[in-house]
């Protein structure tokens, strides 16, 4: 069997170095002398790339025009926007370069981030953490009515890949009724399910709005102001996708003006928000700082959804997160 | 058909009143001058109590001695500590009387509150919310990594009531495994299931321990030194149960030894706690104003299950939540 170079810029323990080196086997990990230093920050390009016939990364683009044994890349992010241009789209198709995702690494924590968004905003956790109320007092009966039951409320998901799917799956037992955006519309999503142009009848009576839109050309600015004044007044909006999709000054001036309730925003632009920014100064706006789709197991559960598209590259069967 | 008395001391709206009063008909409900200000509160005889055959409130217990007429009393609350004993026990069964509680409408909420508090303590936010950290900084891959994934992770319940049995049926979805520990195992829950006694089993793998139980002889301070001994170091410990049941003293010495990593209080002693209790100077415990159990809909659920009951009890049928 030809012997692959597999090129891997993660900062990996020995442990995890270990598992990739021996899983990838008899096929060679090289790892650049400089390591990336966030899969989500654009780095310089590496010499090392061009010996690569797979680049396990998040390489420059321009590193991989000039890398020409490249026959797949598989970047360890989910987004891919930075490969989302003509110019590279022709190039891979021209070289017939294949560009996966790691995805499905990410789905996972990132619903649960949006889970304990949605859960303390019914439940008004960020209120009612430390309040030191007498029960029975009318404070204590305002704050209990306040809360509201997943089973009485109807959310709307804009986004139905691996997040959005996977949310619906859990948070439906619930009780909560879910509308769907997607691109394609399939119709065996089991809920009622909109193109994006029909947002007007998806959000009319959601109390719940929740993206995971990806950042592309399609979707900049998908928030704005007249689809904010589709929604229903007071409505909750989270974002787990990306801050690009949101027009942030209409998201501002909506919650100021109390058109959206309440913001819970794991994805800004830029990141992180200047700590002067206005949203931060809003109670009812709360920002994690790109955190959702992070967690513990990250670089072992990298390698492994990476390993088993190198089976799959190596048999020539469908690799998973393909998107080119 | 002979006309009932009903009582009841809810504070309602007069939407509520109405529905009480429609689905109550022929029989008749009759408020009392002074209402009761919290459910959780005991509060004085009302003379009103002596014309009623069946009592939707939260009664004191000497106001039932005298009240002759009375067959049935539905609570309004999910717990009947103050109804538990000896005394009050053999008084409903020399007088036949039923005692049925209002449970069901407070598991909703209360697991919901459980979720939250999970997924916040997994997701880490109340150290992430409004933190400006730089993507890919040291800090940001630290926090990251303090992340879990439900997946990775294994909890204990105590308590598999209404409460317990609802968390174990939303959660199990998330990959959590599960142990739980109830008074009188079955078999048939579909988790390894122990008795009180056999908390070192069920606690031993546990990185969460979730406690719904209520307040009475057998539970009290159930949550000891000698049992959080016997749970992983670092769990992280929630109670939406009753502060009752966990020896606060020991609860507070483990949260400073790191014993116990994290603690969620939706309940404590007394309530509130006071501004300058201990606990509340520890940044690694949450603690909610005995919430849980609180929403939206709740005056009208709470009518809607005594009205459930008010069928059964007049079709002689076995009612809901009947605890004597």
């Amino acid at each position: 069997m030809e012997q692959l170079n597999i090129f891997c810029d993660l900062v990996l323990s020995s442990a995890n170095v270990d598992l990739l080196e021996k899983g990838a086997f008899p096929h060679k990990v090289i790892f650049p002398q400089r390591r990336a230093s966030s899969m989500l920050v654009a780095t310089d390009s590496d010499p090392a790339i061009a010996t690569a016939d797979i680049v396990f990364a998040q390489p420059a683009t321009e590193s991989i025009a000039s890398a020409s044994r490249v026959r797949w890349i598989h970047l360890t992010s989910a987004g891919y926007t930075r490969y989302d241009t003509p110019a590279f789209q022709s190039l891979v198709e021209q070289r017939q370069i294949a560009l996966t995702t790691s995805s499905a690494v990410f789905a996972e924590s990132c619903v649960e981030q949006a889970m304990a968004f949605i859960l303390c905003q019914v439940r008004q956790l960020p209120r009612t953490l430390g309040l030191p109320l007498e029960l029975g007092s009318p404070q204590w009966y305002e704050t209990s009515a306040n809360c509201k039951l997943l089973s009485q409320q109807r959310a709307c998901l804009i986004g139905f890949g691996g997040i959005g799917s996977l949310l619906a799956r859990l948070i439906v037992p619930f009780g909560l009724k879910l509308t769907v955006i997607r691109r394609n519309p399939r119709g065996d999503e089991g809920f009622p399910v909109f193109a994006p142009e029909a947002y007007q009848e998806a959000f009319a009576e959601a109390d719940h709005i929740i993206s995971s839109l990806p950042d592309n050309d399609s979707t900049k600015s998908y928030i704005n102001a007249a689809r904010i004044a589709a929604m229903k007044p007071g409505v909750t909006f989270y974002n787990v996708g990306r801050g690009a999709t949101v027009d942030q000054a209409a998201l501002l001036a909506a919650l100021r003006n109390g058109q959206i309730g309440a913001a819970w925003l794991d994805v800004t632009t830029p990141e992180p928000l200047p700590v002067d920014h206005p949203l931060r100064a809003l109670h009812h706006c709360h920002i994690t700082p790109h955190l959702a789709g992070g967690h513990q197991y990250e670089p072992e559960r990298l390698i492994r959804h990476f390993l088993t598209n190198l089976r799959y590259f190596l048999d020539g069967k469908p690799m998973l997160n393909r998107v080119m």
